[in-house]
């Protein structure tokens, strides 16, 4: 479980949602509220869209609330599309490669959530990563798989689609393994255009997702960083949350389909 | 504030009081309970003594629960006599030059709590460091600072009396500058073969001291690591544990002298 | 590229090959005389038995040269059978993950060369990993699945038999893919009783590697660590030096399989 | 000994001078050429001026040539006046506050060169620096002293006034020391708007220092990072360079008082 912010908007710099609010990112970093766990110390990561194409990537093990170079970066880079992420980690190790967000060509992506069961399923959800896609697997994370699962079954021109068949390929490997741990995911995903946010869980107890908007930007957020709730909504479970920078943010059911649980032999 | 175990007696491995027990030193380095923070994430280090006259010290930036290498140095490296130290810094950066335990020659030294106003008096600290100690001044810490001084007037001879010296100096430094938070300690200290703890607050609020004897040990700790809590003893305020190999912990009064506070002008 | 030295023999110091000659592991990290490039700045390792049947492990992505937790657990860890590794990266990350030795249960590996069009390769040798081992998958280094590849086959009855095998199948993988690029091998494997290095390339070109037996000790290294070159054996091209650690060493051939090349379309 | 460089100009990416050119920053890291040692791998950093009047910094232990944080900041920041340095420690730890550039307000510094004997001097260093800045003092570098020492005279107002002043009171404090080793400096400062670069040694041979003015731009460097000989300037010893955003650089002669040295008693 980790805790994460996604913006799009007017450019801000990235420290007014991930150092400066009463309940920022990096406060989230050791006192989350609506995590399981309220330290999110194994390590941080920002993406950014600047000048170029392709975004930005800041990653480091430390955790957020200790990095010096963090409060720097988020006090002099201002972008129009970042996303921010605090790790808390669900067994696999803490290192540069497993930290949020995951960046390919253009595409940005970070995970909040477990896929039960990651150890044995590892080798089937790595099956299914594209051989043009599986040199650029860094780490041994279900998140940077989840994210390169999505781009190979075409997650570049309808992320909605592809991740709704992630997801449901995910649950048709976990049911055929037997594992009855759930999945569950918030997600972000950007190609520096369009922001994609999304809430899925198998068992009705998805990870806390809200989002604001304003008339200069949408802020999403796994927790609000300030304390005027009423301006934060909840993305509903199973729904993708579809943004762009001067349209309003549509909400969308995500069809994942469950699998029929097989009998016992 | 931090946690911290100290361990003399027949050699065991680290682990045995770092990683193993219910309440070890890297449970916690996320659970402590008798803290004013549960967190201490911001680095951590092993000091132990083996077959030289110096101590072995390994000190590392990331949470002690996150850090592979620590878990194997646990499992392998056995010790008559070692400290182990979590660390929630109070100001100063997250470098594994602020990390306890220090070592000096064949002296260790750990540290939990704080010199009021630090960034007010470390100036005047430091000049109390003796110039044959001064070029080890690796880090910024009070805690290092406090060691060096405590090793300049005549620690390695007499490290009740250097001690009681060094928190009646910091008293008497902090009221000329006019500085009304607490100073508090809880520290060990030992040459390899004597171990000494000691615990003062010049509030009365001293963070928390535990220690245990058994035939084959004596483990001083800041939270006892098991429950069985019948067999864990309270140090008392300003008071100094004196332990050795083979001979019963004595509890000696630390008379530190308290400055009368200067008239307001 | 990399340079690594392996010991078995009378417990000593891990400094005495890591640190303390002439030309040691560390020196050889910024100095190195035989290896394509003089920097093994990529992160290092230690590898030692102890007490325990599983062995220790520090890795860490400092340069050997500049890490002080190095020198402490090189100056105090005496070990009986040892693998101290300094990383040059042939593309790969620079993380904990990467850096060798690696271990699983009781065996310890590391090796220095390449396996040529690794990126290309990936997946194939990837997918040789057999299902029990594949979680144990944590770097994404041709390093560590050549590792869990052999202890797939049977390494852990047959380490010879085993590597030789693994040694085939790579070419094998290569010659498929069309890859020119050569496999260059010098590796060191180890249960904590027998010790294997393997030295082998596919263009006549292998990393360099050297022993020296003595009436204690039996030592293997990428370059000799003083400058008594009459003590110093090659381990000829295509061969594997088995030892044991009461009995003198014996240098077999490795029957690598060479592929047909296949016919250009 | 280190390398650096400094830019003022067009705003540019700062990957344009550490990352791109034939003979970059990155690649000096591990290949320079006029340096002492052709390996600066004891850590790095970044100082950039963006829409803040302070700059941000980033500073990191690994070696330049392994990081990709840096890969990516050097690619996305772009900046007016910016400095970068890979270090090679003389003596001092690798952590981040021993790594330059070192900030201060809106002041930037980095240096290479050394002063002899810092060990023996340092606590007579450390004293000259002002009790309003003695706080600021992070890591134990003779470089981050020395710009301390600078700003405590003057240096706000008068750079290159407060930089001879700094080098004559080394000079007589060394001699005072009975030191025979040099003095050596060459080294950077801004305040976001003009650039200051000094070289200075008192035996006559200082580390290498370049220039090149553009229309667009100023470059100052350790060693040109492009093959264009002709185009590059070397700033003499005992000089400083001083530059503002849209005038000709000027050279000014550094008047550094040498002190008499003592008779032998």
């Amino acid at each position: 479980m980790c805790r994460w912010v996604a913006y799009s908007g007017q450019p801000i710099f990235l420290g007014q949602l991930v150092a400066d609010p009463e309940h920022s990112l990096i406060h989230q970093s050791r006192n989350a509220e609506e995590a399981k766990v309220g330290i999110n110390g194994d390590g941080f990561g920002l993406g950014w869209y600047g000048e170029r194409d392709e975004p930005g990537l800041y990653r480091e093990t430390l955790p957020a609330w200790s990095d010096d170079n963090l409060r720097h970066i988020a006090r002099q880079v201002r972008s129009r599309l970042f996303f921010a992420h605090v790790r808390a980690s669900t067994g696999t190790a803490t290192s540069r490669a497993n930290c949020h967000p995951f960046a390919h060509g253009r595409w940005l992506f970070m995970h909040n959530g477990q896929i039960g069961g990651w150890s044995r399923l590892r080798r089937a959800v790595e099956a299914r990563i594209p051989d043009a896609l599986y040199a650029c697997r860094t780490g041994t994370t279900d998140s940077e798989a989840m994210f390169l699962m999505t781009l190979g079954q075409g997650g570049e021109t309808d992320p909605v689609g592809a991740m709704t068949g992630t997801l449901s390929a995910l649950r048709a490997l976990m049911v055929d393994a037997g594992i009855d741990e759930p999945l569950r995911v918030t997600a972000a995903l950007s190609d520096g255009s369009r922001l994609y946010a999304f809430r899925y869980a198998s068992d009705g107890r998805p990870p806390s997702l809200y989002w604001r908007q304003t008339a200069s930007a949408i802020e999403i957020v796994s927790e609000p960083v300030d304390r005027h709730r009423d301006e934060w909504h909840a993305v509903p479970d199973r729904s993708a949350l579809v943004c762009c920078a001067r349209c309003a943010c549509e909400v969308v059911p995500l069809a994942v389909e469950e699998p029929a649980r097989a009998e016992a032999a």
